[in-house]
């Protein structure tokens, strides 16, 4: 039988929890089967089982991977010496890098959460929710500070989110300008946008 | 057998596709049957087919009802005298005003469309896409000009459209700003960083 195969870095795991990221990007996760995950990363369905117990392990590994990833990243930010707009685009950056090189990942964790079980389900929202509110009081800041244009700040959030969204339908473009370009193009669009 | 009740300006066919906007919505395209249809509107499920053939005839009316709205718009928009920067304005003002104001049907044009069948499917593709290219040369007329940033058009396009979009969240949010305010929070945030 085959053994899975791992880069330098990587845990047999690690490949398990990347290959299922693709494949419930592909087909959604409620179509995708460990039937498909098995043949996608080359093994016998069996020999997953070593290495995890189902479907909805693997997306509760995705899912509080990326959220701890943000949540990780907004803390180092709320903690630096940097002015409330030089924050935002710090965020943003991470945000549209993230859509960019983790797509997959950034995407099941944020369109298939909702089939989680709880009581991860409340906790993942729960957290999903605080980021937001974390993002918000930059922007608050911002305000304050007189940096930022009067706005409401939860609103403004909704806003660059569903904008940094946006990036799946340049994954799926042919004539694609370059992950770099895009991120300037945004941070141009929406830090400008915000400054006052 | 109860009728289906109209209001002043509307058809029975009007009443049958703004009922089956909201039931496609709530339940997806796919998952919305006829009989869910039939007891929403308040009638007998057979009494819908004086008016309607099938399903997908709502889907096609839908998203075309809203392709067609948007193409007018852009139309009188091109054909007018303001600046790019002014006709940009007019037309997030008219997306943003149609995702709150005419929410359902939009959402459906928007999500919904690959449910139909050919030749329909290929047609709405390509008024989607023209429709996006259109609104890229205002951008690019734009910078030309030198008022708008100089950005990929395109990308802006997807950037702005995909903001939009958001306001899903904000017909889910429970403490929400009034629909004005929301629209004037974009406009701030959007045009101001188009703006050079």
């Amino acid at each position: 039988m085959a053994r899975i195969r791992t880069g330098k870095d990587g845990s047999r795991k690690d490949v398990i929890v990347k290959a299922a990221a693709a494949l419930f990007h592909e087909k959604g996760y409620k179509a995708a089967s460990m039937r498909d995950l098995a043949e996608s990363v080359g093994v016998e369905a069996a020999s997953l089982y070593n290495h995890i117990r189902s479907k909805t392990e693997l997306l509760h590994d995705i899912c509080f991977n990326v959220a701890n990833l943000f949540w990780e990243h907004i803390s180092k930010v709320e903690t630096s010496d940097a002015k409330p707009i030089e924050k935002l685009e710090t965020l943003l950056r991470f945000h549209i890098r993230q859509m960019i090189e983790n797509f997959q990942e950034v995407y099941i964790s944020d369109r298939e959460w909702r089939y989680l079980a709880d009581p991860y389900l409340s906790n993942f929202q729960n957290q999903r929710r605080n980021y937001r509110k974390r993002f918000a009081v930059i922007i608050e800041q911002g305000i304050a500070d007189g940096e930022i244009n009067k706005i409401d700040a939860s609103t403004a959030v909704l806003i660059v989110l569903h904008a940094v969204s946006g990036i799946e339908s340049w994954h799926r473009s042919k004539h694609k300008i370059s992950g770099e370009e895009l991120e300037e193009n945004m941070i141009t669009i929406l830090i400008d946008g915000l400054k006052k």
